[in-house]
């Protein structure tokens, strides 16, 4: 068995990973970190997870005996801990958005503050399963992607890839209130958000340099990104709807066409006509549906569970990955449906 | 007209009597205070208000000046602020939990502290208005009923006062997540609320011993209640499905007759088969609908927006009273419907 | 008095129409139509109405003795109606699809049928009543827009009319469900669309050449539109998130002085940094913010209540323009904001 | 391997139990039937299914060549197919409400017809898996329980079993719109029920008379119920919140203590402060929780996903006990959470 930890287990994304790894038949799940909550039942916290999880939370943990870390700890706090825990030399899977832009200056531009820990920023392999799985099989530190960049990128990568777009893209993304973290803030307030949808960080968010660099890797030139997320009154789920123009004539059959074979063995990947949220929900599958309009305009949908696929899923994706293992083991279930 | 003022306006019932005293055609809203957010635009906090309320909030007010004052303030804070605005001889509308329950040693045993303001609260008349009209019209001082009182007793109170009803009432509330207020709770955070059905204070909430001390006031004798409020995934809107036993044979005509004369002349109570809680939103109707089940069993059902008969509108509507004016000016229009 | 019937009573916008006009000071409802309802009393279908609308439905009328019909009727029955009516000398404000496309060819391509009333089709202002006040004041048919024209176009008629808009614009909708009417569908069914946000008719929907000629006129050539609705888990309530390209450098703040200029003397339109689409639910106002992002690229937010200003608040606003009345008369009232 | 049939797949029980059924280890789903989607992919009807389940659905079934044929058809359907069904020689495990009445005059009261396979009917067990245990592994028909009886006796049993109550049983339960079916109908309609909690067939129930042939079982005398249901705005889960009289004194802990021993190794259900209905969503889990109320009163409060162990779920664990598997295979997993 593969032991594993997690640093940062009382949030949604620690419960969620929490709940994917009790169940996986080759990960063995040997401590869980929470800095408050230390020697407190993880059911308590997590009532789901009674008759599951029989661990108290642990103060702190190195790396040492382990295999696998997942740090699941806010941005700013991972690039804290990850060095030592490399350095023991247990594998990182870090879930937040400490390793993702592989400019510093980038970083800390978007963030606020200078990034310390350039050696690990370096080897961090950004860890978009379907797009990147070789590198990932060879790393040892993974920056785990964050649910908006995952949702769109999914949906835009092929016509990224085959550098089928002109000028920028537009995306509107919808996310379900689970994205904001286990804190009770104004935005996630039920009175505020439970009857309404709500934008934020309109062409602020700090996922946008994120998606631009992805995008922009994938068509070997810059992409140019417009980002708006909006609450809606959802707990789980993701939709982005993507609004960019060809640079050449396609009909959507060919784009059909072009994304499956794209997303050929890509067991988490569906093609659809539009997707539909709620089959998504519980499991790591993306859904992703395109239109063209006028020849030239593509509106592409994407949707996703924003704490399995867009989180805690696509790390134990990863981490499979990287152990040599099936990718969808311990994740090969279907959304909920209704 | 009327010179009222509103203190605590920054939560959502002070934003709600704000909304209804902007358009009443006989009350002036001269001020509006908020400790925290003296010298800003009140509709900087209710930007609903734009365009209606062109007030800054005030630090505090003295009464003086004023003919009546609404105290919008939390239980503690009321009966502090209430005797000098008393003694400035305006009228005062306590919208608080601090002036409801008749006995201060009821009070302290379900409040936690000493009743300070013991003379007022002799003077203070319970403002459930179908109930007590006549004494409101007299009154200078309101205890206005909390949201789930009002929503209880006005289902039952056309039992209790026939001394109908044998042994205990068991409600079964519903309430919309506004009535939590408007601070950032965890039971009010969207993820723990938003798709699921809560009991919260199951047989300790606040309100219990305001509803048995009105339905015992009515029959004449203690009533026996068991209280169990939850939250459910809507913002505003209350429902309470109540249960008891009839202590003789009465059939459902009987009852509903029963019902309409009792509510004869009350324009805000309505009999209906079964309440819609869409059909009172925004208005200060309440829908009162019951079942008999096995010749004994009743089932009252009563439905209200829980800001406005349940708060705001209520005390509004005994501000009418008190100054003499027909029960339902200002708050004359019907509940949105969809 | 002005005597207005209603055609077509049964649904959510005629219930909305009548909930409105109810209350209305100069407006006296007369009558309101169902074919399949007549003989029943109103208020048995709108149960909010009861205590407000003392009505049976009619089966039809002719136009006879009113001064004004509102046709809150399906596309294709509303001009089969609307000859006869205009003929009697009522006023006509018909709430359907079928004379907002001046172009009859227009119009057959998106609604499949010809048109059959080419006649009222010539004379039919459109009555966006921001933009086209002078015209509905003469006019004695309007053709009433559609919800999603109303929202986007109140937040894109500044932008266009200064001739700033590069290339496309892309449309992104959210709407609530009852915007779908009162019969039950699967797409409003509630375990397909309570829990998710739902795309429709990408790139297909019947307002895309309504907004796309208002637009046009607007600049002075035609406009290119991309729009996507999508259904949110909400009852009422409608947020456009609308993405463009400037064709030349302004600043945010330079718009946001463009905004209020544009909609100085406009009651019903508020200039917001995000608008909040429960601040305008129950009310007939439309809040408008935006975002520029790198120079060039605008993210205009803009929320209405679709059943109000989004469809019968508008239809009374433009009734009370029709007759000299302020347009704000009978929707003086805020939102309720939570 | 098992081999296992679906009759009547196209409703959400259809497919939720397709959905457990594919990833279940020991049973090998073979057959799918719907006669209107005949001949059509399962996982064009039940999106989420795709890549999981690779039949078409058949237009009927015989019974020969299975080892189990679960019925997910309406009642009245049920008990015209059975009978064939359960001559084949296959086990019948029946989710309709044809054979949880052993009484036939009963079943005729409150389904309106007769019975009319009175000796499946005799031959049939209740599916309470946490009561019949033995039973159940000893049948060859099972009439799989309500979603209602599940979650409301779960929460009562232990009580009955001692005899503990005296009176009446007064059940308040609320329920997802799921449990609605995948028809379309005026109440799951989202504009009538999305913003609203509603009670529908108060007091006349077909679970009514279910629920109180099992607890009176349990007692040994006949059981009193008051049963009314509601609506919430919920996609997936189910509350009953449960009022009753002891006829001694016992603590809460007393209580609490004879739950845990009631249910001590019954790996579904779990005593708890207060259920957390999205504790169990997705999951075959049922929380049970209670409070006492001046001594003799108490609530029970119970929660389950409704289309889990409410409906799939359970029968899945029923086929597991008739077949000598541990009652958990192809079920052992979490709810969600959040």
């Amino acid at each position: 068995m593969i032991k594993a930890a997690v640093v940062g287990g009382s949030g949604y994304i620690g419960g969620e990973l929490t709940r994917l790894l009790s169940r996986h038949p080759r990960i063995s799940l040997e401590a869980i970190t929470s800095r408050q909550l230390a020697g407190q039942q993880v059911a308590d916290t997590h009532p789901f997870l009674r008759g599951y999880v029989d661990l108290e939370f642990s103060g702190s943990i190195t790396g040492e005996g382990m295999d696998v870390v997942f740090l699941a700890t806010p941005h700013g706090a991972s690039m804290k801990l990850a060095p030592e825990i490399a350095r023991s030399g247990a594998k990182v899977i870090d879930l937040s958005g400490d390793y993702r832009l592989k400019d510093p200056s980038t970083y800390k531009k978007w963030y606020g503050h200078e990034h310390t820990d350039p050696v690990n920023l370096g080897k961090a392999v950004y860890g978009m399963n379907e797009l990147y799985q070789d590198d990932i099989a060879e790393a040892d530190f993974i920056a785990n992607p964050g649910c908006y960049p995952t949702c769109s990128t999914l949906g835009l990568a092929p016509l990224f890839s085959d550098r089928l777009v002109e000028g920028w893209v537009f995306i509107d993304a919808k996310s379900g209130t689970s994205g904001g973290g286990v804190e009770p803030t104004k935005a996630t307030h039920h009175p505020r958000c439970g009857a309404s949808v709500n934008p934020y960080k309109v062409g602020s968010h700090r996922h946008t340099p994120e998606i631009a660099q992805t995008l922009g890797l994938l068509q070997g030139d810059p992409a140019e990104v417009v980002f708006t997320p909006h609450l809606i009154p959802v707990v789980r789920g993701m939709l982005c709807t993507m609004y960019l123009k060809l640079n050449s004539d396609i009909t959507k059959q060919e784009l059909l066409d072009m994304y499956a074979e794209f997303f050929r063995r890509k067991r988490f990947v569906r093609i659809t006509d539009v997707p539909w949220m709620q089959a998504v929900i519980g499991s790591n599958h993306c859904e992703v549906g395109l239109e063209v309009v006028d020849r030239r305009n593509v509106v592409v949908m994407s949707a996703i569970d924003n704490l399995v696929k867009g989180g805690a899923g696509q790390a134990v994706q990863n981490c499979n990955t990287m152990f040599g293992l099936p990718e969808e083991m311990g994740l090969d279930f279907p959304g909920l449906g209704v």
